[in-house]
């Protein structure tokens, strides 16, 4: 940690501040400069709350010279994290993984028709949503455990796993019964009892980014699971909040080399919510393959103009077939497959 | 609903959308323009889900005229909406309340001392957290029920109602019984388990604005609570995320002006956290007060170098005592008093 | 400056980092921390590029500790600056100071009523844009030296100084034969030619903040005006981008005490492009004077609905009236008058 | 367009606006809704001023329905533009282009060697800066004219055409002389005296969309050159601001599809100032070929640690030798070549 220190600080908070820092058994090292004093400390600042010292009297900035997670960086763990969702099908290997199906789980005849469709596209993981988390109290709800058997019931037939999202704790344990990869959606990515509450679960977690999360706190959300135990975590970035409103996000393709630079944890993008335009999901697929993406997240749709969420996002399965025919090759020609 | 196609859309678009229009008992109304065909619809459009109308195809955009809330709308309330706290105490009136109070409760001792002189200072109302949203999940968590039960002794002795957040809904009927404001954070805007259990309490809700949340947003949210039964929520602006980083975030000023427009509930600002650093809370709540604003959220405690958390922008009590001798002509200038 | 080396790093990397930094005469500190080396910079930092460091093999990070600018900084000049706009207008010192008038020049008639109705309601400095930044080249772009010609004309006839922006770098001596305080806007904030040219003038220079421009990067505009001769500078703050579309832009009040801390240069609201609407003026401006700003800049017009520019957020000038009116008692509030 | 009315307007408010409508020869149809009334406007509203009807009394919003550029619009010209930029280099065609070189011009042996090397790995057009846009008035400016003429020297003897910026419109024809593409840099986007100068010449404009620009902006700023005269338009997207601050700017990936929409001007892709760390260069320029880009513009020097500026995000040549060896197979996978 860094500790600029305003200028012509008295020399009482000077030695005040070296005083706590010892207390904590760190060192201090002062450099009185021409202009300002700066204290550098060594040993792990983490233990110093970085709060407390920037109230210090004539403090001016504190700067941290280490990241604030351990158990998601790629300092603690090396190797890439394979994560196993069933006994065929992992994320973070070489095989790109592909999650598709609709926004909302609405009847059986759909989610099964549209599940078989992908899954002879290539995409082995179905998604449909059963709690859904709306902005308006009068939309469209979800339909709660009727849609999670439903997706059972395609997934005994066609034995896809089930990825889909849980929004409140004391559902949990239901949504993990039924589901092999537990997801959190954006607004709940700071949800911290939420985090705790499936971090205790055994399945996989898929983690999406909030709406406007830095990078820093989507990894210390991830540090939230993984510091009750469970530390199968994907990481999902779906478009973050700007002022550009020609998509109603902006995809930060950028976060794939950033997120595989600072973790070891395997990176998923969600084009469909990023752009809320099905005609942008493709360039943008081909874009997240490209960039070294682990996984895909599409919402399909044996019919989108009958949805009954999201529908301007949703691929037809047609649709979604030549898309993944397109990306087969841009796969290969990173040494992947998809 | 304004709905604008897209050039040279075909008929049977055009027409299959008309007739989905009609099937909901609305009345479309073509307009054939010279490039595109724009359908405007008469009648209350929200019975139309946008997003199925966006996905029609040739539909280009669509633009709502009606707002998505109606609770919470100035359109069906036109009379502000004065809040009762306590007897003697409201928020909404002529009156500006202020809130204020250490971050996080910490011990009895240091809660007692500082709502005492708070409220020598002109501050009603006491604030501490018990369960606290730590970015990080190393950080200190809060005292839990502890910290309420102390939270109610200073309340006992001074007669100040209690502030407090709440982040779990498997929480909220213990946090109702202390607390006389509950208060949901920022991460948790929209957390829509968390506001619909808020929303059977009949206690006041302070709803905070989320980080990167519109004002429509905030308005859906306190609709998401009211939808519930429970009329009394607060908003509070307490900073939006923006790229400018000399300060923690941008407090919207503009969303004093803007909420008294569209909605008939009260407006608090809460310059601490926007801020994220004590000097500028004074220039911050002058601007709040001057601009309309009914009530200030404070982060005070008497000796903030030993505050627990968010120590840099919390006011010591003799700075939260000058600034209410500084903020009462303010108050007074416009009207109002504090 | 502080330089956080990589992880692992090898000695000869920091070695060749430590002799470069030696070759500049500057003193290295190198601290070998448990986990990462950091190097600390004694002396003016500001001779090092920062981007040359930063490009140094295993440089992790470089975090400068002394701000960029120079003439600019209250570390240089501790005293407000008080700038002179004529022989008995200035800004920066107890009164608030209102510029007021069009959005454009649009003819002599109108320019002198409005220009008299401000001036009895308390403006004392006229404004109207004869070269005009116009988002779309088929837009009326200002009646060039003819409108330069009308404010003169009212100049004349009450007295009431100019201020106009200038665009073009070769339009530069011309617009400061006209005008008392030439005006940088916000698209050109970054427009260093013409900062360097306006910096040769003998002119006050009202600067805008880009509309996504840090408060460091105003600064260092105002830096490129100094560094010229000039140092006559009025930093204006007018809105910056953000998500938020209620408001087309988002006026930052926090820059108000942030400048104020960092630099002795006025400050000046724009209230009008803030919000882009009208309705909100008086609240903003109220906010403004109440967090200390020096000046605001307002849009008024006779009769707003003919006006040939920005329409939507010009007062009339009944409004104008009303508005000074109310801002008196917060000014005197704060110790100040308008 | 579309005019929303405010809730229970008056009677002779709407008659007003409709008269104004009807004297530009327009046709309005009002739609009196249950709450609201609603007026569209048929025929080409862009000779509506949006801003003059948005000011008129009871006007709540306003809608456009067109774009408001039009030559630069695919509805005006439905096929790809093609830009020569030399008898055997053209931008838009199969061919992906990269224009690669250092940052700034310092020296011929460095331009020189640099070039070579480029243009051995696959770059055909060379890029350096002679008038630097920098941040400091204290930093390198750049070489001026005599840096134009060292990348005269390069191309006479390796044959790669420049591509170089100008910063003020009275260089832009000594700028236009040496160079083959001229550059708008991102803080110049909407310098319009800068863009009518450009727009007056024959050499084809590279623009730079600005930090934070939106899609539209950015095209209404290269309607401003192309109604000078000037057709031949290369769009470049280059980061954008966000809150995020791993990366110096959030590349906005989806820009590339959302532009192929709207546009037929070719979009290029500058991943060096959009990540500002040569570490993301890779695999942004990768994202960047998948999602459709016609060309690339990458920093490279032949020895970054000595470079003068931007060092941190400049490709050595033996990097950037490596990047386009794997560009190559995902620029086949898409049916292109670079």
């Amino acid at each position: 940690m860094i500790i600029v220190m305003k200028k012509n600080s008295p020399k009482e908070d000077i030695d005040s501040l070296l005083n706590r820092i010892e207390e904590k058994k760190l060192k201090p090292v002062p450099l009185y400069g021409t202009e300002r004093t700066v204290i550098a400390v060594i040993g792990d600042e983490r233990i110093l709350d970085i709060d407390t010292i920037r109230a210090f009297k004539s403090v001016d900035t504190v700067m941290p010279v280490l990241k604030p997670y351990k158990l998601a960086s790629r300092d603690t763990k090396y190797e890439n994290s394979i994560i196993k969702v069933s006994n065929d099908i992992e994320i973070g290997n070489k095989k790109i993984q592909v999650i598709a199906g609709p926004c909302s789980v609405e009847d059986l005849d759909i989610q099964m028709q549209t599940s078989k469709k992908c899954m002879a596209s290539g995409a082995l993981i179905q998604r449909g949503g059963a709690y859904k988390p709306r902005t308006s109290p009068y939309s469209f709800q979800g339909m709660a455990e009727e849609g999670l058997k439903i997706m059972e019931t395609v997934k005994n037939e066609t034995g896809m796993p089930i990825c889909t999202e849980v929004m409140d704790p004391r559902l949990v344990s239901k949504v993990a019964k039924y589901s092999d990869i537990i997801q959190i959606g954006t607004r709940n990515m700071q949800n911290f009892s939420l985090l705790k509450e499936v971090g205790k679960t055994d399945k996989p977690v898929l983690l999406k980014r909030g709406l406007c999360s830095t990078i820093d706190e989507l990894l210390m959300a991830a540090e939230y699971i993984m510091s009750e135990g469970n530390l199968d975590v994907i990481l999902c970035e779906r478009g973050i909040r700007t002022y550009e409103t020609t998509t109603r996000n902006t995809l930060d393709i950028s976060a794939i080399p950033v997120l595989k630079k600072l973790t070891h944890l395997p990176v998923v993008i969600d084009p469909s919510h990023a752009a809320g335009d099905r005609d942008l999901v493709p360039a943008l697929s081909k874009a997240a393959i490209a960039a070294g993406a682990d996984g895909l997240l599409i919402e399909v749709h044996i019919d989108p103009e009958i949805a009954t969420s999201d529908a301007k996002q949703t691929l037809s399965t047609d649709n979604f077939d030549s898309l993944m025919e397109e990306l087969k090759p841009i796969a290969e020609a990173i040494g992947r497959e998809i």
